[in-house]
């Protein structure tokens, strides 16, 4: 078992089921895609599966602490995809770059607290080396099935262990 | 002619002309950036030139259908501006990433059915390997000229060819 | 001293405190990531250390003018991290992306303009070839601590100098 899956062991975290289309609908993109070292993460929500994990607006049907979870639900739905695609997570050596986007109900702008329940878990998972990123955490205005956090991500990985 | 300028003829679709700033303004920015193997692109959308060819909002001016065709569009004005940068469109030789922005009405979150619009036209282009890419597909408040659909991307790009 | 720092000089620009965060709280996140040539940065806004220098929407507690201002003011912010982050201004040998973000009120969607003012900055202090970057120029929702413009950017590095 490498590293990360063994800190996921350890905090008895489950990744859920890859993020996959509802049925009947089938995905025009790819969850990652790795160029030149890098993998770009498509936009990921707290979601199992198909299944949104939560829904709603922050701010409104939603608290922040509840957005903050949802960030975090994210985080796992992200490092499932990893997984997928990886295979190992350790291939994951360094991350880069975090866009965290708020479905933000009128008025709500904490968004950075929000953010921090995917930033924290990521930094607890590769340590604060490997884990720290640039970030930007901003408000939307709607995002797809009504989720209520969607994060994308850059990442470096370890092409040598393909 | 190279094989996407082939698949286009073949499908019958004419470019717009590149997109320009309307008449007085300047563009302070590039169309497209090539750094490092990478060429990144400028948020574009459905535009012939400096005129706009949808406007409004998708869920009130528009409908869903209508934004899947402004995506669909707005895929032609960054080919545009690649042939323009790059000469052979060949030269893009795998999709990395696309972020996709919807000019939402409240309420309306189906934003990856307007963004297939897209991804759609790059993949029937490029081919299923070359033209998948990572996405992200969501809802912003506002557009530039009030375009109901913005994409930004980055491709690899052959530099051998330059 | 070298060019970009002698010309912030020419033009009597004094940067502000390196953005930080507020008392009590920490960032998740850092605020330049530099991987593979190139450094990321996080979003950042008008802001001197951890304090706002402009709050509100654009559009209704702020004129166009005054965004685009506020646009200049997150370019000195950026300015200040990576000077703090690379030593040497000269460093960053070539802007390549920029996504500006403007806290719109409903109906404003002149957003290109509002971003002109960190592009124009950015393109005085580098100079037209090593400062021209692609860009987008979108409207969101909500931005953190209601600042009015938030903008990430990549840049190439100069790896060598380290």
């Amino acid at each position: 078992m490498g590293k990360v899956e063994n800190r996921l062991f350890m905090a008895e975290l489950a990744l859920p089921a890859v993020f996959s289309a509802p049925s009947g609908i089938e995905f025009k993109f790819d969850l990652v895609r790795v160029s030149g070292g890098l993998a770009y993460i498509s936009g990921h929500g707290p979601i199992d599966g198909a299944k949104p994990l939560m829904q709603g607006k922050v701010g409104t049907d939603l608290t922040a602490e509840q957005g903050t979870e949802a960030a975090r639900l994210t985080a796992l739905s992200i490092i499932a995809s990893l997984k997928q695609e990886l295979g190992d997570l350790d291939r994951v050596t360094r991350w880069v770059k975090v866009l965290g986007m708020v479905n933000c109900a009128p008025g709500f702008s904490a968004t950075p607290g929000v953010i921090n329940g995917f930033s924290d878990l990521i930094i607890e998972l590769w340590g604060p080396d490997r884990g720290a990123h640039a970030r930007s955490a901003i408000g939307v205005a709607e995002l797809p099935f009504d989720i209520p956090v969607e994060v994308e991500a850059i990442v470096e990985v370890d092409q040598e262990a393909q």
